[in-house]
């Protein structure tokens, strides 16, 4: 299997059907270094804006619509000593009338030490002097390109993957897309420093993985693993349906996977299932459902 | 301060302003037994019918609408060596075409072992032979009396609490409501022995908790607290509105009594916020906000 | 039959189970004179505050759970010459980083010509100097007792009825309640002197009405019937969930009194419905699903 | 001005930057033939597959970001004597409980009489056999490239315009929209011969627009206008929110070219406000937030 290190000259802010910029065998793991959501590189140099330039598209040979395109991220490391993050909570978190007490957004900068690992507001902020955050960093924003020859904007998502800011899109962890067009044409970009539920320090990262085709995999929704969890993603608003389309997907990941038919697998998530919410932000909000791995025997 | 063994002889379907069965002073224990979510007691009998009937009302002396009625869940434990539950996920939280699959909704019957403190199926379903889960308590539905003298049915949930299904108000959880009628009139009842987010094994429970009174507290809605954690609660639909309500209840909280302001506050959700489902079945949704102690300074 | 004039002297802030200030038998007529929203009468003078106070409760003879409550709008006449409105849309009818933009939510006055049946604002507005709109006088907030005993504050809606302010609710339409409980018990205030969708100028009301039972009507959602069309009513968040609601309901209408299959009705419905939009302001949102009685032969 | 016969070779199933398959001047008339939903043409000969083929792009010379493009409907006659609908309504419109007793969803056809200019069931169903409609066409999907060179499947709509299924797009109706990307880059398909608010009967139509760019407009989402009302679209899930949009770009309008400022256009809104929902199926929803003419003074 080849290591490919992949600088891309150019920056989308579409995942879809774009000519490739690196073509890897089925197998080939990839290093590369993304910009920040709006465009600065390591060098805090501008290369390109916003929102969420990607890099990609990366060509999977042998990846077919019908087949999953499996992403193992192996390692995220900044590039940089800094990140950013707007310093207000967005409009749509909070009750509508509310909206009228909120400060306007700015952005504020993040000092990432890269030796202690850890992220700090690089200005003091009244009570939070002393808030030092271990680093943990994640990928804001990848997919493959989505059917019907689609490009869509990277301030969402969908199917395909897209921006989805779930923190458990880190180093370690497994995720699978279901491929649309040949080749797959995967993109990533918008990687985070650390993030809570739904907001991020957005900076420059440079991130490993390794990617896999599996035939005929019959998903619908991105599937994700941790050395703990599985896990599905619904992008979609409100968060309602973003919640059907994450749990739909897990009731067929267990009867296709796990054995387990549709009144097993309600009795399982009944007690076991965890929510987890990624993006609310973005025109898209992000829903995971997860299932620790304790509770499954793979058949 | 004195402990109160409250053996209920009538039980209720709504949270609201009805006559107390209970007075007790500031500071007072009480240790009473709940009927599971259709109405069965700890011997099996049908003392009444559901939605989830209520032990209530308790007239806490000195609670006055602004002030906050705080619970510590102190013990609570089954009273009976089953609970029951839905045999199939509810058709709204898949997608709607995915309903058509769905088996249809029976009852399943669960054996709670009180000494291994576990729960497991009482009849083998396929794929789930060896499925044993951890005994974990929790209150369905609790709260109290609304304003404007309503009576809601204990289906729901609002700024008053009611039926909320969160998996972290079990022992060793506080929770404050917001008072609003002389007494505060608090109901508890649907307790469960374990579940998952979103639904449930119910039974029912001998529950011991302890009630304070803090005056002028100014919540809006329930807030919670464990040994790790502060949390905040929004009930409403869709889980976006939820969402919005403990954002906003978390802003006042960590406003008031962490000194942090909008700006501040921003940039700690930001970053370490969890935003956790509990009930998505009932009418109104419930979303909690999360943001761990370690985070925090108390002023 | 006879004819009632129904002069309350306590208003409820709640629709529920309440003692009743006025009992009636099956097909006779009420005139009453409501409150504005909140709380003034004909002369000005504050009777009670706040949301909504009603006229009720009215028990009807021979109502049972299960039942519909017929209720026939006559005639509704403003009681004196001014309502108010607020000045402002209500921040959830705007994208929520409008929010900000709005101006603060003062009150405004109109001024009702009883003669001319005109309204128009009492103070100039620049761009409205000559805006003078028809009288089309509503009910706001109407409906019977819901089930289990509940009292539901008049800020919101549900399958009893209850804070609407569909445009439609006025002189000519009747409506049909479902029955819950023994009596009906029906209430009904917050009469406006006309409204868009969503929104209104309050003011007292002298309205006349006719109440009939219809035995085993099986409906679970308000059902209403003008000259022209016959419509369904859904209250829920979000408007999704009513609209889902309204179907549903309109679906099983067609059924059960139209002879339309679920196969008929949808075609029917899928190219004459009509959707209308009521509240979208209280925490219950409404819409109505309408159809032309043209379309439909009643069986 | 020219007219244009604009008869493409190659049909589209996203909006997006796509090459121009016809070049117009500002002001020139476009006369083509579009496909049914699933792609056949007026012979009844399949030419390409769904979702909802497009005519496009056009190019309008002169067209440039921030520009309007304004698209007056003047005639719309069906290709052919036959249209089809789906035989149920779709599951995302009734309660998620109800969708276990819709049956499965088929095709249904209907009969188009050109020279009465009706439609009829082709194959009686019990209850409708005497329903006749008026023919009503209307476009289905319509709009400009949408920003950042994306291209976006025409099964859902966006600020761009797409697919919106309302039904006041029809003759008559003058649409802007706002441009992305230079030279608009239009594109029409989907037309339907009546429709109610959110489902149709799709079939082959033969449609004549006039098109003009408006330089500066300033608008975001699309604003359409006909003899008697203007109206604004917002697309998105839920509801609440294409509510949002459309009110917020309503605010906006009546501001820029009605000098009504925000109070005065919430009182206006307030009484005579219109929503009309468009599609309630795909991925996002429409609302219309339609004023009456006769209420506005255009400065």
């Amino acid at each position: 299997m080849t290591t490919h290190r992949f600088i891309p000259t150019i920056f989308h802010n579409v995942i879809g059907s774009l000519p490739p910029a690196l073509r890897i065998a089925d197998g080939d793991t990839v290093v590369t270094e993304t910009l920040d959501a709006v465009g600065y590189d390591k060098d805090g140099v501008k290369q390109t804006s916003g929102p969420n330039p990607m890099n990609g598209a990366i060509f999977v040979e042998g990846a077919e619509p019908g087949d999953a395109l499996k992403v193992e991220i192996i390692s995220m490391i900044p590039t940089r000593a800094t990140g950013f993050t707007r310093s207000v909570v967005a409009a749509n978190v909070v009750d509508p009338e509310t909206v009228r007490d909120l400060p306007a957004r700015d952005m504020a900068i993040w000092v990432i030490d890269r030796e202690a690992l850890t992220v700090r507001l690089s200005e003091p902020v009244a009570g939070l002097e002393n808030l030092v955050l271990p680093l943990a960093p994640m990928i804001g924003c990848f997919g493959v390109a989505p059917s019907l020859g689609q490009a869509i904007s990277t301030a969402t998502s969908g199917e395909y993957g897209g921006n989805m800011d779930y923190r458990l899109f880190g180093p370690g962890t497994t995720v699978r897309f279901p491929v649309a067009t040949p080749g797959a044409l995967f993109f990533l970009g918008d990687c985070h420093a650390v993030q809570g539920d739904g907001e991020i320090v957005g900076t420059g990262v440079e991130t490993t993985f390794e990617v896999t085709v599996e035939k005929k995999a019959g998903l619908v929704w991105p599937r994700g693993e941790t050395a703990e969890d599985i896990f599905t993603i619904g992008n979609a608003r409100p968060l309602d349906q973003a919640l059907q389309h994450a749990t739909s997907e897990m009731l067929n990941w267990l009867a296709s996977d796990y054995d387990l038919d549709r009144t097993a697998a309600s009795h399982l998530l009944g007690q076991v299932v965890r929510y987890d919410v990624g993006n609310v932000f973005d025109p898209a909000y992000t829903m995971a459902c997860r299932v620790a791995k304790k509770w499954l025997v793979r058949r």
